[in-house]
């Protein structure tokens, strides 16, 4: 239990030369290793001053290389080269960035840390040193490459260029969950809920147990075989598939929205991948806990570790009995490798699962709510920049809300985001509106391409891949299968129900479309401690490159393969089928289940008149002996639209796409306001509009969407079908702005 | 030498009792301290399980603190109540917080740090920890609260709000500074370049010099009468001078952009204010560099710190003398308290200011041109989002390089504001235009209001504070004659040269907006470790919350009681001296120094053309024998505009308080466009359009700007005055946005 200062000192020399004189003195102070507090003082502030530096230094890299991918994936647009999205781009500069720190910067050992070398029992997360006298806190920033003791000394660098993997969970990806909410095309969610809710809650379960059940029986195998070098247990296997799980198409989504792919197709693969997020990240918490009971477990019964001793434990847990819960009980495995579930277990962890789910939905859903109360009812849109901070805020509250209180914030985010659109935005000044769209659509760019980036990075930087060829063949036609088993019987199912069927081309194109992404990558990377971990961790890197590059870069001849009709617009789709035949469109409403119906009076007649300035006012739809508390809550500008006409304003969170779409094709219509000749104006190979390139006017944008709006009334139940038939603008759109100047 | 689990157990249980069955017997496991590392394992995930749970609630405090006060800002501006900043209602919400979190909350010892006994001889940045074969690493996150043990176990729960120092350099200043490059009315600043680098250079120095020496002097009355509880050095009184002489009025100047304050009055305190941030920051830390070998000079000669022993250090600098270089022996005292100076030490240190604010300013500079360049030459602009993060991740690199090369980011992110503002700028779509702008605008915002309110809630959280009435009593002395040795002699001075004089009462004003803000609150925070460093961190938040609230509320009696004209209007102003008299501004120009003239031609004819889509093409302004270069790095746009037009767009960048007063005024002369009668609409008492309400359309200020361009061309000497008299714009304003369109 000595205190060796082993790798002290020989930091390399700082780039600049004039502070050379300053520093070697300092510098060579530390290595005498005497009782001197003032002089180590100045070392341990100038240690600290260099290790910021190389931090710096480190974080630069990334920064260039988002800002190559930003540049070269420029270069791809301009040329129109479809194939490679920028996240894939992302990953190939990280890759490269790897290899060369891996293989050809070779850095002097510039180490200066200090190993205690006492066998603490345990590593707590705040360490306090004291330093003769002095206090010092040290946090805990992970483990490293255990037990390789010369190695540490040699990927210093390496390690240096590791992030902690819960800046993923914390930092990176509530700004992409939340933008997936906050830009979700709400009616054509809402149009396919039910199959998007089947897909994302049972598919994943039954995509997870697949995955797990035949990375269990791959794993026996390799025991047999003696190819495994650790342990595996069925909870690792079962993690394993929550993990890979978890889809992200959004290099395919951007290929639809480039080529205006069937909007019902994008609303499916869309809302799965959003909600499936949320259901995986949930599933996986809930194993891991499983996991870690059976770990604890495991310890318990069958003591394979090396450096347990099971005696005292069972001693201990003896003497403890009485603390021990029941549940803990059911817990303990029957002390094969299996960790058989009990019936008990499984259905308290299916309680669990749904405590934690529904406690972040209604975390997120109460935060949405309550901003759009705030901005309802202050009249806070006159300062857009108070507006658009407290949005921020309140978003952002949500997850540290979650987290605070034990449950997901990923979760909550993402169904503040959603609510945030639905409700909020309707309260939100134009800048405001502008300025969080702009604003998150800019975090999620950032912080998606910077995660891919890494996640070519840490292909070569980390240091503890276990690449096992049979293992990978497993996973990769577990992921497979365990899509197909999600998709072909889901959507089989769905169609006995389902008025406007899901095709076998959609089908092929979903079972295609299963990207894995970012959310399965800081899954992964969460806890790499473990043999079985560290497997996982390495294939999944593997699965997530190849779905990327393979099916993300096949994309486009996959459409045409399974002739998808591509340059649908779903907004000529939309306003066609509402014009021609809006009776059809009636009845795709009342295709839905009975729930979602009353959900959608609920929401139309009381929530957005309550929580938003649009809808029929309150005193109309609350019975008259609510009248005054009516009066009261509803705000002025809804008597103002006392008609169906700004009922659905809030569905119009459209993206640029939609919006040069509706620009090419609805103006002229709206125009011509009776005759409506929809005249679909682009083709679908030429077109170049996808997310990234509406340069067009605000202004402009809100003439199209109020033109499109007036001809497109939602048709709601409790609305007469009539409503199409509404007089026209007053006047001609290109005027419009106008009347928003002053 | 012994590892002590002291305060190992007994977290309080979680919130969720849904997890409480799986938690209990973790929780339980933990306290006994056996070999077991399976076990261990899981508490320790357990445990930074819990560690994150807090943090996130303590965070929320925070985000629930501006949201706090987002919404009483609100309600002031709402009500025009005006002599309350938001900074300064951020710093009460702080301090009330503060007084419940260290009066009304008594958390139970709910620790789980664990004290390593062994009296390390050093507390290096990283700590590794054989945790029984398992090596850990841990970061420094600093030193507690040294020696009083048992209070460290009571303030757990202030320690924990407490942020690392280093989060306001490297987070929350890089972004307000970059905004305020960014945001810089580079006309007016440049107008008055001359004052504005004096008050900044020259004007900090004194107040440094003048502070300290008076701090010098009370510190040393204090030794006589034993008020001094610890050392206090004169290198101390001259960094906490430095610390000190960092204004920030931003309080001030939210007031003068309501108020319609004269131009070249905001133009000399905004300008000094970005400079001598810049100019502190450097002089601190090269008085810090200095201290620190003083304070190892210190215990070298002088030895009275008990923990020290100088034999041993001596014998063993004398065995290593032939290492340490001859810089470092100028440096060591002659024995006694005053660190007495050297000639040569101090024109080292006059070589490092200079070789560390130059080489900052060039890499800001630099990564700003690199910037302009990328968004000229590549089409970047076609796609907004691609350009608003190339744009960001360019201005973050920035900072990081700067740190990585050893040099001050926060004083190379300001560099590089101003010249993407008058480069890059030029060459952003409108759309990245904006995006930028609000971007930035809104990052400041929160920034500065967490800063704020951090400062309010730290003067209770904070566990060593140490107020001392003499000294403070002095430092606000020092303080207020230090402000007056840098305003009244320097404006004198420059008054022999300017033509335009500052007046009496406009020193006045600058004098008394010498507030003290975010930077000399995060300079002061950084080192917190001596007495005398928390005595001077104690006394300037003292000062800050004095001149912010007091300062800061007595600013617009102040303006009355000194005749400040309030209502000029910056473009009107501007607008009319340039068409009712442009030879007086030209003569404006001309007062300027030649360097200054040398600069603007330099700019106007070659770096403008070269870096931007602006300015007149380089084939008229270079020699002809670099014909076809200059053709190659003319952009198209330039030939377009061959007049002198547009050659001050990039001069432009108003903030939107300019753009409602340009609205209000000036669309009138610019639709008359010949007549140009002048009709300022607004009051200077009830105009209610400070920089937070601009809710106008993009659009429509895009035409108020083009409308004013159009009758103010920069009066660039090499330009004949007859620019003025250019044919209107082709159309009415008001239907310009069409030619935008598509």
């Amino acid at each position: 239990m000595g205190f060796t200062p082993r790798r002290f000192m020989g930091s390399k020399p700082p780039k600049v030369s004039l502070l050379l004189p300053f520093l070697l003195p300092v510098l060579l102070v530390g290595g005498q290793g005497d009782e001197n507090a003032a002089l180590d003082n100045v070392v341990t502030e100038r240690m600290a001053e260099e290790s910021h530096r190389q931090d710096s230094a480190y974080l630069l890299i990334f920064i260039m290389l988002l800002t190559l991918t930003i540049l070269t994936i420029w270069l791809f647009k301009h040329r129109r080269f479809r194939f490679l999205h920028e996240t894939g781009l992302a990953m190939i500069y990280g890759l490269l960035v790897g290899v060369i720190l891996r293989f050809g910067i070779h850095v002097p050992q510039s180490t200066n840390d200090v190993v205690l070398e006492c066998a603490v029992n345990a590593s707590p997360a705040t360490l306090l040193v004291n330093v003769s006298g002095r206090f010092y806190e040290y946090t805990l920033k992970g483990e490293v490459s255990r037990g390789k003791d010369h190695q540490v000394q040699d990927d210093e660098m390496l390690r240096k260029v590791t992030f902690d993997p819960e800046v993923f969970f914390n930092i990176l990806l509530p700004p992409i969950i939340f933008h997936a909410g906050y830009s979700l095309k709400r009616r054509h969610f809402f149009r396919n809920i039910g199959s998007i809710l089947a897909y994302a809650f049972m598919g994943t379960v039954i995509s997870c147990f697949v995955i797990g059940l035949i990375m269990y029986g791959f794993v026996s195998f390799m025991k047999v075989v003696g190819q495994l070098g650790g342990d595996f247990f069925f909870t690792d296997c079962l993690f394993f598939g929550a993990i890979v799980s978890a889809t992200d198409p959004v290099t395919v989504l951007a290929i639809f929205n480039e080529l205006k792919v069937d909007v019902d197709l994008y609303a499916l693969l869309f809302g799965e991948s959003v909600l499936n997020d949320a259901v995986a990240i949930v599933l996986s918490s809930v194993l891991l806990r499983f996991e870690k009971q059976s770990r604890q477990g495991a310890v318990h019964s069958a003591g394979e570790d090396s450096s347990v001793m099971p005696e005292e434990i069972e001693e201990w847990l003896g003497e403890n009995q009485t603390f021990i819960p029941r549940s803990v009980v059911a817990y303990q495995p029957a002390g094969d490798n299996s960790h058989s579930f009990e019936a008990m277990a499984v259905l308290k962890s299916f309680g669990i699962f749904l405590g934690v789910f529904s406690g972040s939905f209604s975390l997120g859903v109460a935060t949405g709510v309550m901003t759009a109360l705030v901005t309802k009812f202050t009249k806070l849109r006159d300062f857009p920049l108070l507006e658009t901070g407290l949005f921020f805020l309140m978003s952002w509250s949500t997850f540290l809300l979650a987290e605070a209180c034990g449950m997901t914030g990923v979760v909550a985010v993402l169904f503040c985001g959603i609510t945030q659109a639905h409700y909020t935005y309707n309260n939100l000044s134009r800048d405001s509106q502008d300025r969080t769209k702009q604003l998150f659509e800019l975090l999620n760019f950032l912080a998606e391409n910077f995660i891919f980036s890494y996640m070519g990075l840490t292909l070569f930087s980390f240091q503890s891949h276990v690449f096992n060829p049979l293992f990978i063949i497993g996973a990769f036609l577990a992921v497979f299968l365990g899509r197909a088993a999600n998709i072909y019987p889901l959507s089989f199912l769905l169609n006995l129900g389902r008025r406007n069927k899901i095709g076998m081309n959609f089908q092929h194109v979903m079972m295609f479309a299963g990207l894995r992404g970012a959310m399965t990558f800081a899954l992964s990377i969460r806890d790499t401690a473990t043999y079985a971990r560290q497997m996982m961790f390495s294939t999944t890197l593997l699965i997530v490159f190849f779905t990327v590059w393979i099916c993300g870069g096949g994309t486009t001849p996959m459409l045409s393969f399974m002739s998808i009709p591509v340059g649908v617009d779903s907004d000529q789709e939309h306003s066609s089928s509402a014009v021609l035949d809006g009776s059809q469109r009636r009845s795709t409403k009342h295709e839905s289940a009975w729930p979602f119906r009353i959900w959608y009076n609920f929401d139309h007649n009381y929530l957005k008149p309550l929580l938003t300035h649009s809808g029929p006012p309150l005193t109309t739809t609350l019975p008259a002996c609510c009248g005054p508390l009516a009066r009261c809550l509803t705000s002025p500008q809804a008597y103002e639209n006392e008609g169906p006409l700004r009922d659905d304003d809030s569905d119009f969170i459209l993206n640029d796409a939609n919006v040069s779409s509706m620009y090419a094709d609805v103006t002229v219509s709206t125009d011509a306001s009776g005759s409506r000749t929809i005249n679909p104006k682009h083709s679908s190979a030429g077109s170049f509009n996808d997310s990234r390139d509406g340069e067009r006017d605000p202004v402009e944008r809100d003439v199209v969407i109020r033109g499109t709006r007036l001809v497109l009334p939602m048709d709601d139940p409790a609305e007469p079908p009539t409503t199409v038939t509404l007089p026209p603008p007053p006047s001609p759109p290109l005027s419009e702005p106008h009347r928003h100047r002053l």
